[in-house]
């Protein structure tokens, strides 16, 4: 067993700007009925093939007529107009409508050619084939033109915006069944080191159980991407190795966690320059020195601490915006604001960034951080603090910029 | 044709809390492993079966000692141990340390017997079978004994809460491969209306395209739910019945669309009374006024308006909540807040409450109402507030309540 030392550690914003630079956003388009198309990511601009509505319809259940035949109209004086037919929603009147008559129709049916107005059936006495008008009607009441909603060629979704209910009631509603996404962006998890069980199997004294898979699983999700994990593997370089290439095959990016630092039997940065150009490894940052990653091809692959709350932590900071941008998601996947700390937060070393996971309480941020190994950590957190370098102490009190997860690390947030 | 009036009006409050208590929490639980369980409900309350750590960690590299060997150490005066074995992170030294002895330790290693501090290699000066210590340790220096993660029988997730990374990591964490969570409601979306044309049919004169599956979808997503949708059935009250009965033998909750006034032609709510206990039909709100709903056994049939903004915003106001406790989700599906008006906002009937849907744009709320059959008024919405009855203007600069959708109406509130 020997100890190395890291070399020049890269800042954590040199090694977020890295890795966001070297995601390249996908290329994969798959066509999905508008049903199941909510959260995607819309991979072409829509735009209407035709307007809605595409008729003129009546927006009331009424009487169609000529608004100038209804002119006179008053409560001693009716307008008796003739009714020549009825149209249900569905229907069309075939005729065109002439001075002196009505049609009735229902709350979305198409108004005749010859109608411009529509009156209500409440302001109307029907008498067996004629209806009595006592109210004056204008051009336009009661009707929707056609394209009034939006018209032919309007932008129903632009690409590269993620797809709302609205959206996609909008392009269902000019008869669109289909619309292009970029597909998920899919991730493996590859913990590596001989100390770690799967849950599930007996405890053996020394080792630990693997939680990694279970944490980045649900960031990978909540991201929109599909997370792959594989139990974990033993330090063996080979078999490491082969793992990383097997995942690349079928990821877009590969998170290793453990094995990850400078050790003797830290693998990783002795097998990430063989495979591809590495970006970084070493970041200043606190806790999560040990992180590194690399681009290969258009792919990624970052190894990450086997330290829950490390990995946790820069699976957020680092990897989370190029996972973004790799699913054509915008922003960081954090909203940046303002909190006044409700304790004083302490940054370990002048030379490092530290990361604070907070947790807020009547209107407060306080730490959570209780130690890199301490996956409790992270509970209740919903936002973090990057705090500079050089500075030891942040006290109670202090307004401080956080970044406010979006999904949150912890409970809480939700509803 | 014949129009028909609405009987009494229920409040929309009044039909909100209504529905909201005639629905069924599930009771279908399903296991999941925990790297596919984020997101997820959970339907026990897991604790630790074991302590985190189950044994004393060394949370650096270097070495194990018994602290009282080196309360003499100094730079000039180093402390000389015998290193008697070497530990790497899966492995357990087999002996106890005696006075005079050191182990090389990795992270994450377990800490000998006899040891209860460990000495930084970076503070320690290897020399072949023993190591210099220049600095006195104290008890438990870097050592993370059992249980200061977290202890056995600790709650690591309460029954009824949403599951996140971080709880996510501490079930796997203690060994926990699996865990119960209630199963997703599954919701049937009925379109009715001899005028809808399903998305991808050519167009018909008289005929829309049907879009309500496409938004309620997402929201029945959205909300955690699974959505069934089924193609537009005419008005054929058999039909619709025998569609409402089949739906409900696989739905929690369903959703029939267009059909719910009191016209010749609207069938619900004749159907719906032979098929449960009737909640109320007719609400006094606006848009979404022909909105019904049935208690059916532990299921729900809600009726909804077929113009979408009405669908949609009442989807919300008095669906969503209703579906969240069916789904064991905490709260409505939004959060409630104060918004600045930025232009007034008309409330049409002093005897109707007003759903307002809104967005905003430099910390102002601005109403998207363009009407109730007009789909573009719901876009680039965020949030809604629901004007109580009684007011017919509420004036640009006023303060009033909002809620805030998660998820969004429309885009532009993510990230």
């Amino acid at each position: 067993m020997e100890t190395h030392l890291f070399g020049r550690l890269t800042k954590v914003e040199v090694a977020r700007r890295r890795l966001l630079a070297a995601a390249t956003p996908t290329r994969r388009v798959e066509e999905v009925p508008v049903e199941k198309a909510f959260g995607r990511v819309a991979a072409e601009t829509v735009r209407a093939p035709r307007p809605v509505p595409s008729f003129a319809r009546t927006t009331w259940d009424g009487y169609a007529v000529r608004s100038a035949d209804t002119e006179s109209a008053s409560a001693h004086r009716p307008v008796e107009l003739a009714v020549v037919g009825e149209v249900f929603a569905e229907q069309a009147y075939s005729g065109v409508l002439h001075r002196g008559e009505a049609v009735a129709i229902a709350t979305g049916g198409a108004v005749p050619h010859g109608a411009d107005a529509v009156v209500l059936f409440e302001e109307a006495e029907r008498q067996a084939d004629t209806v009595r008008v006592r109210k004056p009607v204008s051009p336009g009441d009661r009707i929707s033109r056609p394209g009034h909603d939006f018209p032919r060629g309007s932008v129903l979704t632009r690409r590269g915006t993620e797809l709302t209910a609205t959206a996609l009631g909008t392009i269902a509603s000019c008869g669109v069944p289909k619309v292009r996404v970029y597909a998920r962006p899919v991730v493996t998890i590859l913990p590596n080191g001989n100390e770690l069980l799967s849950p599930g199997m007996p405890p053996k004294p020394g080792m630990i159980y693997e939680s990694n898979n279970a944490t980045l699983a649900a960031v990978v999700e909540a991201t929109g991407g599909i997370a792959q994990t594989v139990p974990p593997l033993p330090d063996d370089p080979a078999r490491i190795e082969e793992g990383i290439r097997q995942a690349l095959a079928t990821s877009d990016v590969v998170l290793a966690t453990g094995g990850s630092s400078v050790g003797e039997r830290d693998y990783l940065p002795r097998i990430l320059p063989k495979l591809g150009t590495l970006l970084f490894h070493g970041v200043a940052v606190r806790a999560g020195k040990p992180t590194l990653a690399a681009r290969v091809g258009d792919r990624l692959v970052v190894g990450l601490p086997g330290h829950p709350t490390s990995c946790l932590g820069n699976m957020y900071w680092l990897v989370l915006p190029a996972l973004r941008r790799i699913g054509r998601r915008p922003g960081p996947g954090w909203h940046e604001g303002w909190a006044t700390l409700g304790s004083d937060a302490v940054a370990p070393s002048p030379g490092l960034s530290t990361i604070v996971p907070l947790r807020f309480e009547r209107g407060r941020a306080y730490s959570t951080f209780r130690g890199s190994s301490i996956i409790t950590s992270l509970a209740g957190a919903t936002a973090f603090a990057m705090l500079p370098p050089g500075r030891r102490i942040v006290r109670a009190g202090q307004r401080i910029r956080v970044c406010l997860l979006d999904p949150p690390l912890g409970p809480g947030a939700a509803s």
